[in-house]
Formats: C-alpha cells, sequence, structure tokens
C-alpha cells in the first residue's frame, strides 16, 4: 500500500519513518524541515532501534503528492480545518484516513465534511519528540490500536496492521468507541492538570490529594463512557492506568508542551467535545468541566 | 466593656484601632511590632478617617493582660492551635469571644477545647493591609456582621454592636450558620481560584469560562448550607457576590496574599471543614473539591 503522511513530527515522522524504513512507499508532506530534510534525510533516533531515510518522499504541498491507499494524520486537532484542503489530492475512492490524534470526535467531525471518507481512529501510545530539524527521538513505547470507524473495506484495516506489524510497531485493532475513550482516561486528567498545577505525571500522583482527583477525573471519563454505552471501561481501568503511569519516568503530555511553548491547546478535542458528548448521555464531568475552564482562562491569559 | 485584641494586624488592629479611638478600654497583643508601637503608637489609615493611638495598651504576652469582657480574635486560622494557651488568661466567666476568622467551623472546633466559653463569628467584610509596622491601611469597606454562636446573654452580644456602632463601625447580627455560609459563599470560590489560576478577581470574572465556574463554586456552597438547612441563601445571592465582585477594584483575596508571601493558606477552615460539614449532609461539592486538591498540591510544592 502506497502511504502519505500529514504532520511529519515526533509522532508522524516516527511512524511514517518506520514504515518508509521497512521499505513501503511512503510520502510525506513537510513544512519548515523541508530543506533540511531535502539536503539530509529524516533522521529517527530510536529505543527500538535507529535509523535514517537518506531520501524519503518529500512534498511542500499535498498538490504535488500521488494518490495514496493510506493517509496518516498526525497533525494537532488545533489544525484540523486545514484538512479540507489538504485531504482532496491524496484520496482514490477507497482510501483510508487514519486519524493519529488525541481527543473525542475527530472522526465525525470530519466525516461531516467528507461523507463517503473511509475513517479510522489511531490511538498511540508512544513518547516521542521532535528535537530539531529532520530528526526523531523516540524515546520509548510506540505501540498504536486502530479503531475502524467507517472503513466499509476492513482488509484495509487489516493490511494497514500488518505493515505495522512487519514494520516493527506493535499495533491491534480495537473498537473505536473504546479506543478513543480508553484513551480520553488518561488523557482528560494528566494533560489538563499538568498544565494547571505546572507539574509533571509523577508530581501529580505524589501528592495524596492530586492522585485522588486524578482518580475522581478517570472515573468521571468512565462514567461517560458508560452512559454513551462505550464496552470495555469500568473502575479497575483506572487503577491501571494510574499504576502504568507510576511506572512511567516523569512525563509532560502534549498540552503541557504545548502550552510551555505557547502554542494553542487541544482544548476543544480533549475537553469540549467529550464534556458535550457526555452531556448528550445525560452524563456530567464537575471536575473535568473545571479543569476545561481553568485551561480556557489560561488559554486567553 | 473591656476589650482584647489577639491578632494586631490588618483587621484585629483596625477593629482594635477604631474601638479603643472612641474611648473604649483596648488590650492589645503585639509580636513583632511590640517595640515600634511601644516607640511611636499605633496609626490607622483609613478610609473612613485616619487616627493615631499615641500610647495603646500593648502586652507581649496575655499573661499580663487583664481579664476582659470581649476577646477578639483575628489571627488567622492556621494558628488557631495557640488559643488553648493565649485565651485563658483573659477570661472571666462571661467573656465573650469574637473569632473574625475565616471558613467553617472555628466555633465548634474552639467550644471543644472551651466547653463554657461564649463564642460568636464576626464576618468583616473589610479590605484592609498591615503595610509596615504600627500602621493599618484601611482602604475600603469595614461593616462586620456577628452571629452569635453559644453566648448565653445576649446582651453581650447587643453591647458590642453598639460599641462597634458609636466607634463609627457598621456592625449587625447575623443567624450564625447564615453568617458562616454567606461568606462561604464568596471566600470558596475567589480565595481558591485566584491562587490556583494565579489572577485577580476581576480578571476571573472577564473570562467567560472561569466567570461560569465562578457562579457554579457559589452554587455548590449555596446547595450545601441549603442541605444542612441553613436559611437565608439561594441562587439570587451568587448573582449578587457576582455583581458585588464586578464592582470591586481588582482584588486578591486574603489565601492569594499568602500564597504569594509563602504563608500557610487556610485551607482547612476555608475549604475541608466546609467539605466534611457539607458531606455530614450527604451533599458533594465536587468543584469545590478539586480546588481544595489542587491548593493542597501547591501547598507542597
Amino acid at each position: 500500500m502506497k502511504y502519505a503522511i500529514i504532520g511529519t513530527g515526533a509522532v508522524g515522522g516516527y511512524y511514517g519513518g518506520r514504515l518508509a524504513h521497512a521499505g513501503n512507499e511512503v510520502h510525506f508532506l513537510l513544512h519548515s524541515d523541508y530543506d533540511y530534510v531535502h539536503e539530509h534525510g529524516l533522521q529517527v533516533d530510536s529505543c527500538d532501534g535507529s535509523f535514517h531515510l537518506d531520501a524519503p518522499n518529500i512534498y511542500h504541498t499535498t498538490a504535488d503528492m500521488p494518490k495514496v491507499d493510506v493517509v496518516i494524520v498526525a497533525l494537532k486537532t488545533t489544525r484540523n480545518h486545514m484538512l479540507k484542503e489538504l485531504l482532496p489530492p491524496l484520496l482514490h475512492p477507497e482510501t483510508l484516513v487514519l486519524l493519529i490524534q488525541n481527543g473525542i470526535g475527530p472522526e465525525p467531525i470530519l466525516q461531516q465534511q467528507f461523507p463517503n471518507l473511509y475513517l479510522a481512529a489511531g490511538l498511540a501510545f508512544i513518547c516521542s519528540a521532535k528535537t530539531e530539524p529532520g530528526r526523531v527521538n523516540h524515546q520509548c513505547y510506540g505501540s498504536i490500536n486502530i479503531g475502524n470507524y467507517s472503513c466499509k473495506n476492513q482488509q484495509i484495516v487489516d493490511r494497514l496492521i500488518q505493515d505495522f506489524t512487519e514494520a516493527g510497531i506493535k499495533a491491534a485493532s480495537i473498537e473505536y468507541h473504546e479506543a478513543r475513550w480508553k484513551k480520553a482516561v488518561w488523557n482528560m486528567p494528566f494533560n489538563g492538570m499538568t498544565v494547571v498545577m505546572n507539574a509533571q505525571t509523577n508530581q501529580l500522583l505524589a501528592n495524596p490529594a492530586t492522585m485522588q482527583l486524578i482518580r475522581r477525573q478517570m472515573m468521571e471519563v468512565i462514567g461517560a463512557a458508560q452512559a454513551l454505552g462505550v464496552k470495555g471501561l469500568d473502575e479497575s481501568f483506572a487503577d491501571r492506568m494510574i499504576e502504568m503511569t507510576l511506572s512511567m519516568t516523569p512525563y509532560s503530555p502534549s498540552m503541557k508542551l504545548d502550552y510551555d511553548f505557547h502554542r494553542p491547546m487541544e482544548i476543544d478535542y480533549l475537553y469540549s467535545n467529550a464534556i458535550a458528548e457526555a452531556h448528550r448521555a445525560g452524563y456530567a464531568m464537575p471536575c473535568l468541566e473545571m479543569l476545561e475552564a481553568q485551561l480556557r482562562f489560561l488559554q486567553e491569559k
């Protein structure tokens, strides 16, 4: 299958790089890094084995790119308004668009603009950063769960998982809603709380008051998912997420990095969409609604 | 009536100063300011008329002070553990102790240590600061509501209100629980939120998200008070508090000043006691419980 990567950063650069390194045809959309990568190629420093792409297929604009079988979108959701223009040159009738993005709702929102598009969610569990031009630093983890949202041809999803696997990426299929809401159980408490408290994950869990608060916020997400009829989440999942976070090295989630580097935060997709979904099921998430308000305040300050 | 002031700071210095200036016998407990006031007296700069006490009755320790009819305690609640030692020298069988303090619970907690003590709450609505030794700066407002908690002789409370009034202080009687919970409607949202968001009252109300959150937190306090059977609070009181705050000059509540100057915050009395009271009535305050957790984190950080 042919691949296009929109958003060749810490995440898109890693997964696209692995696919290309394994011999797949991958086309990368680049912006600020174009000249550097054109001259020096793309370097991926990885805990699972570093590699270098000497001459990847790179482009300034999707208009110059070929139609592909899979588009991997690894943009921040704050840029999703650009997809209406970016996607069309890449699409044939059975192109699958995989959104490796945070939050609740990117697929249904994009589907409204492209009613017949095949869409899937990619839930990446990865610590990765783009530290300098043309260089991705993959520190640890790296698995990805794929939730089929609207791809009528399941074979495409299966082949995508196979390509990932053969490229050395741990990939699995998961029910779409379960995938998005499970990720939200971790994302909603930790992204906002690290911003508002100006702290890393380990500091929040070292204090009994915020540890308990984080758990309460996780239970709000689980309660919302259950109210919406999503399967696979119960109280024990919150405990597992806390255990897992305790075992991680101190971590600043993407929203904390966005805030610290004065980039817009993904409040809409990480908070507002999830809160609105929960409300539609008659469920309130008071602590996460408070967190959303605190983030809105900091975003405008 | 004879008066003693424990906590001769921005609040105790102002009210005690006014009583003394009006001719009442007032005995002040001083710590760091003792030598300065001994030499220069006590200066009160006030929007309602400044004055100077040339030779106030001042003491290093309550052991040297006479028994009085009214003890005005204007300490932070973080120092209430000292009252067990400070109070006894000042008490005769009918001494009234007026606690001009923030939060829920100082009277019942102190009553456990002094079962027969006459206690009342003083709810001060005042902008005042102690800017330098021996100098109180009373900027605006200054009224005080007195809620009788356990004074079996109502005449003492009435005379106290009369003495305040004759000293130029607007004073009124109010039902005890109503007094404490009404004050909490303003105190609980604004004290904590100005700390966590590092902002003044006007900034919080200028942002629609935090304005709505502040109102929600006020409604949690009102809901708790109603669940506890406290009269006199309904939804309109939240609107009035917000209107009142919008008309104030930008303001940093006492907890914000405590935090900025690295003093302990009054989390126990302003938050934990109120939350525990509400829980006893089966009522939860999720947003204020979250705020409490955030403050505990900042206090330890």
